[in-house]
């Protein structure tokens, strides 16, 4: 009898997590995986610092490379091979060799799809000019920051007030050039609820980037095939290079033309245990939809932590084993320069959208004990049912050490506590990390007395 | 009718938090503390990093002084006064002033004793000589401040490596002494398991401490009533000065002699609402039992946190509300120069204590995304019941960004989480505070694999 053969779709987070976990439980299955750029495994979220200059090699950024790979787990890591076509009648994948040009058919007994998400390309004109960059693949990183070094651009125009670009903005005023941030919201950082946005916002502009609320990207200005100007709904902003930080979509074509059911912003639909709507095929990491926990809704979420927890969870079922992804809190951290911000959980428009009523409290401590040399400022904002006081949500916004403590919040959500539980907490306290009442715990004092 | 009278022994953290409390809800009351120190509501916590330099005023580590009690809250904090005698069935209480050195009773309709913990000084040779100093209340830390200013030590010994020991150690090593630290267990910091501790134990010869483990104080050499060395069961130290860093015992003979029961260490046994076996009496903080949510066990937990949230309980009952103070896991943090150390719930001897097998998993790992600068290294111990895999305890020693992750831990103990949910958990990330996995859940992934 032939051995088994599982093929894979993408070699990032999710796909190569997935293909080592099926490899430790298993031996007599063949493993390949098609990855259309040259790399695996490496930190998407390390590129801003890439790009930075903080991190030096483009190869920190990397896990493990397909040679690894080959050697180590016997997982036949093919890069430069794109696959085209999803056959689930025949269980088979048509894959070009890109740089062979060769198309071929590869046959699967089982198949996970971990083909991600790609960054949001609006249709506008000029949208393909030179100096226009969207950041997902390392190889994308990489051209930003050959771009940089090579054509020593002095002006700057990020159009999205997210994650990726508020850390790009960052990456850029480290680079030394004048950034300017283009968001259509009326704050950066719509995770937030606008009140904490605020704070984002001004932090944006004491690091140093111009801000552009509220306008719309209408197009973009070139000159011999090159951008040289970022077009609003009420202005012109002159710019040597253009970062597009408008969120990301699942890279869900493949399956869609394959007939797999989708959900959520076109990500695919899978059961907690990875499967999808079709037989023998699993998907996992950013091309999926998952459950919020709070919520109980689907939604899509990109991010390192949940694509590695999906793909052990795909891998641990892949390998005839039994394991389940719970959902998703929309957990998230970030840096711009010294501000740190973090969000869990449902915001109030998230609240209100579920027919539910919300009561928040937002207190403003210090991230040590005030006496403590190095005390900083933190706001912390939490949401609770009206009634229950069931905890909701929790945002924070505050210099360093204050992010982090957005975890105590997440294994609380998690555990369905309520806001007195949160009072009652057994939290660590010394003044060189805390005053001697959390900043989390503080908020959940107000919350309780609002109830 | 009389005002309804409550008085409070003891003004720190469970005093008056609970004197406050019941301001806020009730105005129809006469509040009066009377505390036997010059100093209400300071942070005994931060007392070492007065002694290090690095707060510059003491008055810095007070919160509320008794003329803001008296003013903003009414209540009348008598500093000077010490408490003498209670007297349950007259209902009233003998009080010293101690600088008109007259005594008075006090009657009282309800009573709440927060007369905190008192360092263990061991009744040796010498044990009052002058250079040996206990430190508890801020007065003890005036003193030690003001001796080292004074007199200059060159070489101190610290016999005791809990805590105080430690972040005293630090201390005098900041001020430029020579210090050695005795410890009669194998390695420091007893609260973690041997494994950890010897990390700790490390950590503290990096940074210039002279360890002498597994040796026991035999008492004092002294000329001219001063001491001038440390006797262990092994050697003779010289020392300028000597700091007692050997736990600290519930401060509970007035209760004892008024009939009130008491339980582990003499701790005042207290119910949830933070009421005595004795009618009217209610006692909060540093001198009453409390329940360890865990084992379910009374244990002595002297910490600020704790006093100030059982005086919040007590202050809700005593004000005729209702309010419950649920239990403590022992969660504590420290920092000693650039290490970080904490700990929460069990160690492996407690498990064993409680008849049940423990199952444990220890990683290494870094604070940061191991290409981002300043990443460090921190090691996560976790333990779970065998079987059932419940979380029963967790400790953490590492570099900046370590510790605070013990809240995590904290909050999944509370909520009753058991490893796997651990592994679930939707923890933030962003390479400038954590790899991919975040450590507590890299180790959380190994011990789910050994169940």
């Amino acid at each position: 009898m032939a051995r088994e053969r599982l093929l894979v779709i993408g070699g990032d987070a999710a796909g190569m997590s997935a293909a080592a976990k099926v490899r430790r439980e298993k031996q007599n299955v063949e493993i390949v995986v098609f990855e259309r750029s040259p790399h695996t495994s490496y930190s998407a979220c390390g590129m801003p610092y890439f790009i930075a200059g903080m991190v030096d090699k483009v190869e920190s950024l990397i896990a493990r490379s397909p040679e690894e790979f080959r050697q180590k787990y016997a997982i036949d890591a093919r890069t430069g091979h794109e696959v085209l076509e999803i056959d689930p009648k025949a269980g088979r994948l048509r894959v070009l060799d890109r740089q062979a040009k060769v198309e071929q058919w590869e046959s699967y007994d089982r198949l996970l799809i971990a083909t991600g998400a790609v960054p949001f390309c609006p249709e506008l004109a000029n949208a393909h000019a030179e100096g226009i960059f969207g950041l997902s693949t390392l190889q994308s990183g990489i051209r930003i920051k050959e771009f940089l070094d090579r054509e020593k651009p002095a002006t700057a125009v990020v159009v999205g007030g997210g994650y990726i670009g508020l850390e790009m903005a960052e990456a850029l005023i480290c680079q030394g050039l004048k950034v300017s941030l283009v968001q259509r919201g009326k704050e950066v950082m719509e995770t937030l609820d606008p009140d904490m946005g605020a704070l984002v916002s001004q932090a944006l502009r004491d690091v140093g980037v111009t801000l552009y609320l509220e306008e719309s990207l209408q197009g973009f200005e070139a000159a011999e095939g090159r951008v040289n100007a970022v077009v609003t709904d009420q202005r012109t902003l002159p710019a040597d290079i253009v970062i597009l930080g408008m969120g990301a979509r699942p890279n869900s074509h493949l399956a869609e033309e394959a007939g797999i059911p989708r959900g959520v912003k076109g990500a695919i639909r899978v059961t907690p245990r990875m499967q999808t709507g079709v037989e023998g095929i699993w998907a996992a990491g950013d091309c999926v939809e998952s459950k919020n926990l709070v919520s109980g809704k689907p939604m899509h979420i990109a991010l390192g932590t949940v694509a590695n927890k999906q793909g052990v969870v795909a891998g641990i079922n892949l390998a005839g084993g039994y394991g389940t992804f719970p959902g998703v809190l929309g957990t998230a951290v970030s840096k711009i320069c010294k501000y740190e911000v973090a969000r869990t959980g449902l915001r109030e428009t998230d609240i209100r959208e579920l027919g539910l009523e919300a009561v928040t409290a937002t207190i403003r401590s210090r991230t040590r004990a005030g006496y403590y040399p190095g005390a900083g400022r933190i706001t912390v904002k939490l949401l609770a049912e009206k009634g229950s006081g069931k905890l909701l949500g929790g945002q924070i916004v505050g210099l360093e050490g204050a992010a982090k403590r957005i975890d105590i919040l997440a294994t609380a959500l998690y555990a369905g506590l309520h806001v007195q539980d949160l009072v009652d907490l057994d939290l660590s306290y010394a003044p060189p990390f805390s005053p001697v009442w959390d900043p989390v715990q503080t908020a959940a004092r107000q919350l309780v007395s609002q109830l």
